[in-house]
């Protein structure tokens, strides 16, 4: 806690400085545009900017994640509160900071509870299925304030404007940073650059709308000062909220992660999931204190972060600082940005999320896990971005049980002269009659030990001659309670049937876990240290 | 299908009649029993013994199978329809018969589908601790029955009957069958004598009141006649049977299979789980079409029609016949089947379910799965039954994902003078400046990928000096999509920072599978069939 703080070196102060001046350029657009996602007042949405990066700051062990509102979160509130109240209403405000605050409680339980292991049970194609189901429910939703009305219906101004901005930031997205290199920026720069498109074009359409006096939404007042520190509660809703706050934590949780680890594996930093759930439940606490909604640690805004210099989370205090600035300075230009160039700024921003790179690794290597980011993403958009989550862990789940359920288990011949024993299917070995020996090439757990025994009965069908089955367990990295009770019960039935069951190869720690068990004592025959040893007394008894 | 009737041999015969007269005597009192648990008239319950049974016969691959109703299966109907009707009312039997329906739907698309993997989510533990819960949630819910009225009131006859009963229960299942033992029967049918038991009580129990007029409560006039075609519907409850459906569905499965999958060990036969889901689907359709309710084949009574000789599914087929005369007989003594009796012989009966030699097993060999245990029957207790299905799952699931986030990786010397590498921790082994030798015991996959790269990251931070890392994959058996992009992260970030990545005795159908990724052409290093052979070429580098 506050370690960076305490070890905080003067060369780091500019990195520092430049990231929190250019996260907070970045921040005035995002947040307003993400709060509009999540159906409350923009004002919220700076609010939700302030408080939690500086409690993150303190709590959070990630040096450079921009802790924050983020659009999949954002799209979660208001799939939330949608049922609960009218958005933009009094409730619906109180409603989102509640929602923030429960979140919040359920990631810090968790974080006290270390539970942070938590964040392994999306795969990386579930959670692309799910950034890209989310994405494209995003977009949709921005579309009739682009064009100013619902659908088909459209005001022309609006979708004028809106297009246009439309059309500058994809311009911008794909041209402007190599044009800023080719005008002598260095390429680090020139990125930032760009990342600040969506501020500029904000500007230059609200500069716009008050020259040609446009008759198109804005934004409206935007209250001038500081958060007050908000206490409203609707006490009749904690019980619809406890579900989507459970949610919406895993996902915060998730999201957080992930932008956190990519940027450690590029720093060398350590992460400490359970601080991360401490640090992210503080943060969102935080948020609802002040009047914001759920946040989390953006993935984009940490890589801008990342990428303009912070060193450490003293960026993200600049940052805060210089929100904190703006809302007591004059506010009255944050009234009048335009909701179609804002709406602009949400699509441009989650196309960004669609990225198919995932997919097409995953049709190559693997067609389980391309099916599953498949369904995934068509979850969401079917059923929704709650529902979406519990489809994601289910396909996670799925693919991982489906595929221990079909363990790989070789039958081993000896390699003539040789202590070497080898799958007989891929090389040519040598086999003894009556001995059986099976090398099972996976960890023995609930998912795959009925396959084991269903496989060893059909491999000893196969052979009605054995005597002696030994199973070679040198890929065996562990053995369930479950598994265990599964080799109890096939050793009882080999027994019955005469069979011997021996064990040869049995790694260090599962065969500590052995010895507490009656296993052992019990067996139809002996463990064995290597195949070889095994093959020496077996081959010859029959 | 029917592969047992083409096969049938005179021999088999004897057996498969005296199996069925057995079980289809077990049958009346526990099938009407089992209705009271789920709430629907007595009758019900020998309804729900005929056409399953007889359906299961045709599609069902187990030989010694008996489907009929369960009690977890009738508690999980009671706390179903609990919400959506009167017990015991016309539109509760209606809603019944379409919840074994819509469950038999949706078991037989999952036959069809071909997943029958399902099965696998739950681990032997939670499967432990569910039973446990549903069986003190049953007997306690029986109490009042056998009591004569709400609890703490009670009916004096009624008392005294139950409690005759349960005591003779109690005292037939610990000492009939040393009895009939002793009294020169072979081990076997003394076995069987004893399952007997509860029918001689129930008789017993209508003899007596019938005899002394007690004023307890009974059955209940049972209509005679076979079963009549049920095809009513309530179609405003569709939705909401949707969920219990999937549950009830779901615990079918899982409860047959493993009633199924030990018999099967014991009679070294090949289940077909698929084969199996669409025989539970249609024999549960069937139950719906013949005024029943939910039903599954059960460990406890198909384990007497496998102890009682049933060699296939003739047995059970002969039973449903017998229950079919005694429905077309006259039925007017079914009516007087005293209440008190039947809760004691539901009391017993679960209490048979109340085994703790799981948990004890657990609690020696793995914490963590005694826990799991533990935490599934609480959540049954606490929360109900439904929502201890979800419990299980998800408990299965958090115990493998906790353990996957830890996985053992060892770091590897050479034992001087061998081509031998081992784990420097347990074994002193040499290692070469600038060379890192790290054996990753457990397949890759999304739920260790981080762990993974943390601990790597950890010990290159251990031993700033290293140019070149070894990752030894012996005992890798599979690497996932998610795992595969963990690996090209690390490949990145050690190109980076100037670390060879190499990869070291990678099995077979691994390398198949990276051969079709990215990783190989961009690794940043070789591939070595040996560890010794990286260590020769590595070692002498720096």
């Amino acid at each position: 806690m506050l370690g960076w703080l305490k070890q905080y070196r003067r060369g780091l102060l500019a990195g520092d400085i430049s990231a929190g001046i250019v996260v907070a350029m970045m921040m005035i657009p995002q947040g307003m545009a993400y709060a509009m996602v999540a159906g409350v007042p923009p004002v919220a949405g700076i609010y939700a900017s302030i408080l939690p990066p500086l409690i993150y700051a303190v709590f959070g062990t990630s040096m450079t994640q921009s802790v924050g509102p983020m659009a999949i979160i954002s799209l979660m509130t208001a799939a939330a509160l949608g049922p609960l109240a009218v958005a933009g209403s009094g409730l619906y405000t109180v409603l989102a900071a509640q929602l923030a605050l429960l979140s919040g409680v359920v990631l810090l339980a968790c974080g006290l509870l270390r539970i942070g292991f938590l964040a392994n049970f999306f795969s990386r194609p579930v959670m692309s299925g799910f950034t890209i189901g989310s994405a494209i429910v995003i977009a949709w939703g921005q579309v009739s304030t682009l064009a100013g009305a619902d659908l088909p219906r459209f005001h022309v101004p609006s979708l004028m404007l809106g297009g246009a901005s439309l059309a500058l930031l994809l311009l911008a997205r794909a041209y402007l940073a190599p044009l800023l290199r080719l005008a002598g920026m260095n390429p680090a720069a020139a990125d930032i650059g760009a990342r600040l498109a969506p501020m500029a074009v904000v500007i230059g359409a609200t500069v716009l709308v008050a020259w040609l006096d446009l008759n198109v939404r804005t934004t409206g007042a935007v209250p001038a000062g500081l958060p007050r520190l908000n206490m409203a509660i609707s006490n009749a809703h904690w019980r619809s909220l406890l579900q989507p706050a459970l949610l919406i934590g895993f996902m915060i949780f998730l999201i957080s992660m992930s932008a956190a680890q990519a940027l450690a594996l590029k720093r060398q930093e350590k992460l400490h999931s359970n601080f991360e759930l401490i640090g992210l439940g503080a943060a969102n606490i935080g948020s609802a204190l002040s009047g914001g909604f759920p946040v989390t640690g953006s993935m984009s805004r940490s890589a801008v972060n990342f990428s303009a210099g912070a060193n450490t989370p003293l960026a993200s205090v600049i940052t805060a600082a210089l929100l904190a600035i703006a809302l007591v300075a004059p506010t009255g230009w944050l009234a009048l940005l335009p909701l179609p160039t804002l709406a602009a700024t949400i699509i441009v921003a989650v196309l960004g999320m669609l990225e198919l790179d995932t997919l097409r690794t995953a049709l190559r290597y693997d067609r389980g896990d391309a099916l599953a980011l498949v369904a995934t993403a068509a979850g969401v958009l079917a059923m929704g971005v709650e529902a979406g989550v519990v489809i994601g862990v289910v396909l996670s789940m799925g693919t991982l049980i489906w595929r221990a359920s079909r363990p790989h288990i070789a039958v081993l011949g000896r390699i003539a002269g040789t202590e070497h024993f080898r799958n007989i299917e891929r090389h040519s070995g040598g086999t003894a009659p009556g001995l059986l020996l099976l090398r099972i090439d996976a960890g023995l757990f609930f998912g795959n030990v009925e396959a084991v025994n269903q496989r060893i009965e059909e491999e000893l069908a196969a052979r009605p001659a054995t005597r002696d089955l030994v199973l070679v367990l040198s890929a065996v990295n562990a053995i369930d309670t479950s598994a265990l009770f599964g080799l109890t019960e096939l050793n009882q039935m080999l027994r019955h049937r005469g069979i011997g069951l021996h064990l040869a190869e049995v790694k260090g720690p599962v065969m500590d876990r052995l010895n507490a068990s009656d296993l052992l004592a019990r067996l139809n025959g002996k463990i064995y240290l290597s195949t070889a040893m095994a093959w020496d007394e077996l081959a010859g008894k029959a």
